[in-house]
């Protein structure tokens, strides 16, 4: 796909048209690092607003930054059973450092819980060391045999929080508190309504007591799960022998939480919003919230033009968030080709008949939809819309999903539906791992999560024709 | 050294009262990864204010923000043969990936330069892609023997700017330009004066044509390098074959730059400032401003006490940036030793007379100065206050600089005066290596650096006597 071509469609072929929006928007670009990405200005100004919106969050919520080693000692990982099969086989390995051959390899981390509570064993003694509520922002690296830009990549980019309790209870409290934090961040901010549930044993992180995940659905209908929060129970504190001396003066091991949201969730909103012409930028994430393009008519001096649209940006309200495309060696038409592929939510006109009637012209991006604006309602239009347009979005993607979401009942209906039309299958299921597994095998469906708010109701397993009490989620999955 | 313990004094063992103060302050600890240290919570903050500040100046100097990847192929590294030479004996590699040996070893970047280069090579076609204006906020890895927090260690944080120009004008111009940035930032915001100046061919970065620096003088008269600014030349394009078509159609390589400063800068504000209390931080970059101490006299309801507090906090004008330290188990002493040892610029004792009187009590964290202020007054104290802390900080470390900064003549004067008092020797010198590099290992001392005002002023070198025509800053450094 060159600058100046359609992008694929996504009823030609979806997975084509996810990667030329990246291309066309200049999100990211492929390395020559077997499965890592560049991160391109555009991408990263994307990730910069998650991070800033996610950030404030946690702050609010009482959690501090810090930051742990890149590198963990391979023996670390072996402290914890389960952690250690799920992340060994995906470890990248230093075997060699300062051209010596290290007395034991250090792997880069895949995730932190081994380093961090490895220093937890020091810094906790008493219960008022307690809570421990730490953020980090980190690249971690995973060894993905088949990788995509932003889903599913070698290095990726994200913050891990990892909490330390006195109780198993604040800890359920935050695990739970954080998947909230999420949930709002996806729905306010992403504008991708998700569903917020709990993993089933099978799908849960390696190490964790229980864990949940919001899941969002992509235009396609498959799931995509935007961030985990798990609560680790005793485990790792029993692994690094953590333990704190309660009120009554007893020793006892620490209770820990680690949650975590990555570069994937920008897949999730290219995935949730964009169209056959580009990128769709939530606005509330977007870095450039409207550019001006000014038109020069045959008559039309360039230069009032153009001081008309620095007086526009200057009296928009938007600060550094408006952009002037004042490039002389494109047309119009375009330069608004171009912001579409880019996802910028406005795209203002404005040329010498605008000057002369004193308006503009607002298009929304999502829609198309023109308004003639007189300037002096401008900044006031332009916050309207910019606010009604992430409403719209959010509505859009909810009927989406809601279309796309339908109970079945036996395995026939199963195979049938989840083929045409996908999306979120509603079914039952006997809570046990060998149906589950033979249900991935046979059909590709996994169980995404038992919704939170999943009601009791009883049923039977359309696989097994075991008991089952509530429905869970099915979907084939990014 | 314990919580409660005084720390060890400069004068009894500088290196010692450095890592104290560290410690008292909770900024960072030692990991069990050799050589990696964790940032805590307290240094972070400092960290995310330092790259608040950074980032803007960035920004408002027309860089965007990027990601590359961690990992670079082993044979990138050797495509620029000084680069290679610098930086191959520190790299930390990876042969293993997935359970498999590589086809090729990674290394962890030491900096980026050759992965950005060879993505570059994609990006860049015509004149009109240039210039490149990018940073990236990251990590990276290189092997030290003897590390010390902060200031050397085998992981670190930094952000490293890399650009790409149609000319070698543009490219010393922005070489320049970041050079001055990073003084504005050391001088404004850390109140640590420095020396701008360019480095001999022997110190210069492994790969550039030319390398700037920004040099401070700690406490000890010691010099640490807090900020580099290289012109590349086209060495980095003519490594990877960047080429763009200038305007008259020719084709031609690419000039480029690279910068950076990283969490180094934290020991460079330890060390510039703090005293045998502890931290001591300047109130630009201090998360927390003001801490407010309640004291609870014998006859006060410890409740009206904390209330006023609150109501002082909200009417300070900091915003979030204070603090009240309402730990009940603790004696208002304890709590003062504690948030002096943290470095917070300003202490607020209420107690149950000044609430009486509608006055606080500001005591100032770098000089102990104490002010009884009405509470009217108060917010626009508190801003004077904080000002002219940031300004007297950085005079005092001036004066310091200027005390420990002298001419020397011949070589008996610099041997004996670089070993009493130290400082900056203000020296001729010949140019040539191999003295540099004589002088290095007989004395210790380095050229930090040629200052950028330097005069032109006839001379001999004090250790060959061959003819010199200005006068270069020899010291011992971090």
């Amino acid at each position: 796909m060159g600058k100046d071509k359609k992008l694929t469609t996504r009823s030609d072929d979806y997975n084509q048209w996810y990667l030329d929006v990246i291309q066309a928007a200049r999100l990211a670009d492929h390395s020559p690092v077997k499965g890592c990405m560049v991160i391109r200005p555009n991408g990263y100004a994307l990730w910069e607003k998650i991070q800033r919106a996610l950030d404030d969050m946690f702050k609010e919520t009482g959690h501090v930054n810090a930051y742990f080693p890149l590198l963990i000692p391979e023996s670390f990982l072996k402290k914890e059973a389960e952690h250690v099969e799920g992340f060994a086989p995906e470890c990248a390995v230093v075997t060699h450092g300062g051209g010596q051959k290290l007395e034991e390899p250090l792997v880069i981390r895949p995730t932190s819980e081994t380093i961090i509570w490895a220093m937890y064993r020091k810094w906790i003694e008493s219960h008022r060391d307690l809570p421990i509520l730490i953020n980090q922002w980190a690249n971690v690296v995973r060894w993905e045999m088949r990788t995509r830009l932003f889903l599913r990549t070698t290095e990726f980019l994200w913050q891990e929080g990892h909490t330390a309790h006195a109780t198993s209870e604040e800890s359920e409290e935050e695990t739970l508190r954080m998947l909230e934090v999420y949930r709002r961040f996806a729905e306010d901010f992403m504008a991708m309504p998700v569903i917020p549930g709990i993993k089933t044993e099978r799908e849960k992180f390696a190490g964790a007591v229980r864990t949940y995940s919001i899941e969002g659905m992509m235009q396609d209908g498959r799931a995509l799960q935007a961030g985990t929060s798990h609560n680790l129970g005793q485990n790792f504190a029993k692994a690094f022998d953590v333990t704190f001396q309660d009120e009554q003066g007893q020793r006892q091991f620490v209770w820990a939480t680690s949650w975590g949201v990555s570069t994937r969730l920008i897949g999730a909103i290219i995935m949730t919003h964009s169209d056959d012409k580009g990128l769709i930028l939530p606005p509330r994430l977007a870095a450039t919230k409207a550019t001006i393009i000014p038109i020069m008519g045959k008559k039309a001096d360039p230069e009032v033009v153009l001081g008309e649209a620095r007086k526009l940006a200057e009296e928009s309200g938007l600060g550094r968030e408006i952009d002037i495309d004042d490039r002389a060696n494109v047309s119009p038409g375009w330069k608004y080709n171009d912001w579409e592929q880019r996802g910028v939510p406005l795209r203002i006109e404005l040329g010498p008949r605008d000057i002369e009637n004193k308006q503009a012209v607002i298009v929304r991006r999502d829609t198309g939809e023109k308004q003639f604006v007189p300037r002096d309602k401008l900044p006031a239009v332009l916050k309207e819309t910019l606010e009604q347009m992430q409403k719209d979005m959010f509505a859009r993607a909810l009927a989406h999903r809601e279309e796309n979401t339908y109970p079945v009942e036996d395995e026939a209906e199963f195979r049938a539906k989840l083929e045409d039309p996908g999306g979120f299958l509603m079914a039952h299921h006997c809570g046990e791992r060998e149906c589950e597994e033979r249900i991935q095998a046979e059909t590709k469906a996994t169980i995404r999560c038992i919704p939170l708010d999943a009601k009791q109701e009883n049923g039977t397993c359309p696989f097994c024709g075991k008991a089952s009490d509530k429905r869970v989620i099915f979907a084939k999955a990014y």
